[in-house]
């Protein structure tokens, strides 16, 4: 990525010298969340919610109340109530946060059993073609999980090359399904890549794939929370995604799967378990799914790591995610204009694309020290993350990240840089 | 189950109306384990243990310190010791509860995602053989996922019938497999029946499988924490099972899988996950399994989940599975004797073997009126559970069952039955 004209950043920076980060939080309509997180720390700036999402007040009650009155209160009898509750969260999640209809979200295993699943009833459903297009730069989990399939189903894997920074562009979809024209079973991206924060174009790559006669499953771990996304009105055919980062569900919280309505009946559960049967508890012989979303759970759900989803995913929803949009970009836009100002003289570049309609709520930022740089911000109490092989990410998760610790972070960031 | 000859009865009869269940209690050398558990109604009878044990203590304790120091202290620095917590719980559970050899089991997923995972494995290791030998008694959600897999992978099932109280025979066993000579690529059921408490014979079904070149996989939900399990010494393949029945784990904590160690590396792990991956966060390109148990990993495990399935596990091991398996005999044994003396003349059946060597820690008790019964037990403060069609099961968890809970509910049950 070149850094921008002279002239541009010249400016640029001027700008970024007089804004007062004070007033914008000042003026910030979702600054009254950041009180609604356990901060243990307040000192510390934790640019990591893009990676693990803080704990909301609510989760951390709720999952006190969890294990004394339910699990030890209730014991067996939660079962009434725990039994529905992959679809309750399932629903807020999927019509307040991804523009999803009802019944077409659940909450359950992980983000790589969910992708291994969709994409494995994806390929089932178009038998005769033999070719999936995902992107090199795609997280890793999707990359195994695929070739792991086109291994067991003989397909092959058509790579997209997007590059470090910015994400797979449509024209790049077009030019692989023209490359492969009939042959496509699937396209699936990351919606926000992990690593620069690009937004892929849902709405364009989903029609695309369609108009090749291909599935299209998204992967949406790095924006549900961060930026809207409109599943029903962009005729998404599946989606899977994490509730760890800005849905703030917790270390390891369960993952949720999309299946749109009219597809939940046609594709196959590869995995059949019981949580996916009819009148589960009459442990029939042979298995029937039941009808809907909830055909598509398996094991019995982690009761514990839902309770933590359910208080992230109210919280965000409470927020609103226009809302939080607006401060993502506010929040990216500022990181940008400080990175002009004090990195880019210092040999830094720019890992995360500059226009903010196609970047997430995070930037990031790239060295050939940035592992070393990353331990250092750490020692110093402000948390990133580092991303193989030279990129520092700041995650500025909107309702827990404020102006004052971008301004902070960027400061800190330029003193280290200056002295390695 | 005929029941026993009349002077048998009578002879037992007569010893249960002689025994008191206090005695009994004073003399438990795991009577103090009780106090190691969150019981906030003291006065109920709960006797679903081997659905979803009580909460330890310790559990509770460190749900809230998760919550609060690691989640919301460490922030993302917590993974430093999260991430090998699913093979350090993995370990305790595998060498001193399931008589595994230290790094052959892991925590992680569900019952179901691993029991597909590992079922679909051996059916890799076996492209020769299209038979998969099972029983129509076995748990539901393991004949779900076989259905699928042999669906998928065109391969049939054999199905033993073991009916509703005896577990398969060897005999049983030995038949299916002189039936499909040389074609059964995987053996697999349950230790325990989830119903009757059968025990099937590991080690001997285990020898014939090998002998028919077939692979064994055991579902252990029923027996881990409640019986003696020796998976090295027995040879076996492979085996799953829950961590939320007599290992208190909590609602839906994480299972486990046992791969042994020389076929680790041999098997493939169908769902290729980023945590199964060498040097996880180089992130880089191309799948390459972790060596030993680890390559078993997929997607992110739930932490607070298994925090709760640590202390669970742990409080096991301290009481030792020899001795909670004497505690288990001797409340199913005195159970039994109740049985005789109460029930039997009700028109009740026995739905668990008699021979306390043939019997896990529940005892199911068959009438046409178990479902309401079990209604009407549980409004009268006695938590059993009812397995269609028509059994009551006594979940006699070792560590959080007394000999006064099962006479108070032996003659609930009596007094309830014959107001029916």
């Amino acid at each position: 990525m070149p850094d921008p004209p002279a002239d541009a950043a010249a400016a640029q920076n001027e700008d970024a010298s007089t804004i007062d980060p004070a007033a914008l939080d000042a003026a910030d309509p979702l600054a009254s969340f950041g009180h609604r997180f356990v901060v243990p720390e307040p000192g510390l700036i934790y640019l990591d919610g893009n990676s693990l999402g803080r704990p909301p007040l609510n989760a951390v009650e709720r999952l006190a109340r969890v294990a004394t009155e339910e699990w030890a209160g209730e014991l067996i009898r939660g079962w009434e109530h725990w039994l529905d509750e992959p679809l309750r969260v399932g629903n807020v999640l999927g019509t307040e946060i991804l523009g999803a209809n009802r019944d077409e979200v659940a909450m359950c295993d992980s983000t790589t059993v969910n992708f291994f699943r969709l994409a494995s009833a994806a390929l089932e459903a178009r038998p005769g073609r033999r070719t999936i297009v995902t992107d090199r730069a795609n997280f890793p989990t999707d990359r195994y999980v695929l070739e792991g399939l086109a291994r067991d189903r003989d397909r092959e894997i058509a790579w997209l090359d997007s590059g470090p920074v910015d994400g797979p562009t449509t024209d790049d979809v077009a030019a692989a399904l023209a490359a492969h024209a009939d042959d496509v079973a699937l396209v699936t991206l990351s919606h926000v890549n992990y690593r620069s924060a690009a937004i892929a174009d849902l709405a364009a790559v989903t029609r695309l794939a369609h108009q090749a006669g291909a599935l299209v499953l998204w992967d949406l771990s790095h924006s549900a929370g961060a930026i809207p996304v409109q599943l029903a009105a962009d005729g998404v055919d599946l989606a899977v995604g994490c509730s760890y980062k800005y849905l703030n569900g917790g270390p390891g919280a369960p993952a949720y799967l999309y299946v749109r309505a009219d597809l939940q009946p046609t594709l196959r559960n590869p995995i059949q378990g019981w949580f996916g049967q009819v009148d589960q508890f009459e442990m029939s012989q042979g298995f029937q799914p039941r009808p809907g979303i909830a055909g598509w759970l398996t094991g019995t759900p982690g009761i514990l790591g839902l309770a933590g989803a359910a208080e992230g995913i109210r919280l965000v929803a409470e927020a609103g995610i226009e809302r939080i949009r607006a401060k993502g970009v506010a929040l990216t836009e500022y990181a940008i204009a400080l990175y002009d100002a004090r990195l880019a003289p210092l040999g830094f570049e720019l890992g995360s694309p500059r226009e903010a309609a196609q970047r997430g709520a995070h930037v990031s930022i790239r060295r050939s020290d940035a592992r070393d740089l990353t331990a250092r911000m750490i020692a110093a109490g402000i948390i990133p993350d580092f991303r193989a092989p030279d990129s520092i990410r700041l995650g500025l998760s909107p309702l827990t990240t404020t102006f004052t610790d971008v301004d902070r972070a960027m400061d800190a960031v330029a003193r280290l840089a200056n002295s390695s």
